[in-house]
């Protein structure tokens, strides 16, 4: 039987990101997020939401620099991307607090965290003030990506990055688990 | 080392979900998407993009109608996703083609999936153009729960829901692996 709950923010599953950016002194910002999606295929654009009401300088920085990073932990990375959550970039330099380094990126200038296997480099083309939260889209002009986290045809392969995912609801971290099946081709039995 | 890869829109993961809404003469449109996320606590709120190239009947009818639902499909659904995300409703009606049934939402006039075990009910708050993609951000204003993937304390549990989730990249479907650790406290060794 159904029943109606008390309307929250759900999504299943949605992923542990970390935005980066830097600010007007080229200190590194950074915020774990689990509000992102792909939003466009052509261009490539994400949409991500930074909690407006909380002190997140990293959602300052990139309203000022219109440009930003989106690093995929793995599941291995559940400690620093939790920690990165949790402070503030106005009272520490998170990245360096979990001994972790940076570049900067080859397209934009954000901050394209070392240890992560992939970061896509993004350009702001929309801002929304949406509730809490601001919801920004950005066009990923370029990826960077370990070169251990390619695959033999150079895509990424994604239990090589075995990323990071999360349960809105009861803030929980987990990993992947098995491939299922191929899209485009299960459902190919229900087609005429 | 790290190298640049051509940008392609990149998210890890990336959930599977399907969209519905009625069209004007109430016949229930569904379209599968990997390209949404939460984006607001409060009000809680969602962003979906859907493809706004393709034959995409159930985006006109969103547009139309301002109320979509988002259902979740467990690992076990996955051919019955990926056939909705390959049809058109202009073609076909992909949930009766699947076997699948519906009920109107309680609070939005659109279709609620029977055979998935959460739906949240959508009112539309924003829309934007997005390259190859319709962004369209909702207020979740109901949520319809199988009784059977609540815990005991009523929440939605995770791994009773065990949500699809893609690989937008490989075009992939997987299901979700071990619980790694508890969100705002893992992370918790790097706070002062």
């Amino acid at each position: 039987m159904k029943v109606n709950l008390k309307p929250k923010t759900v999504m299943y599953p949605s992923p542990a990101v970390i935005a980066t950016a830097f600010d007007e002194n080229d200190n590194p910002d950074s915020c774990t997020l689990a509000f992102a999606a792909p939003i466009s295929h052509f261009p490539p654009a994400i949409v991500i939401g930074i909690n407006s009401t909380l002190k997140r300088k990293t959602l300052v920085s990139i309203l000022k620099s219109k440009e930003f990073c989106v690093g995929f932990p793995s599941a291995n990375h559940a400690a620093e991307a939790d920690y990165i959550g949790i402070d503030s970039s106005y009272d520490v330099d998170k990245i360096e607090r979990v001994g972790w380094t940076f570049e900067d990126g080859d397209i934009v200038h954000a901050p394209v965290i070392n240890e992560l296997k992939v970061t896509a480099e993004c350009k702001v083309i929309d801002i929304k003030e949406v509730g809490s939260h601001t919801q920004i889209t950005g066009e990923i002009v370029n990826i960077r990506a370990d070169e251990n986290v390619l695959d033999e045809s150079g895509k990424i392969d994604f239990e090589k990055l075995n990323p990071l995912l999360y349960d809105v609801l009861k803030r929980d971290y987990y990993c992947i688990g098995d491939k299922v099946a191929d899209a485009f081709n299960v459902g190919l039995k229900y087609h005429d």
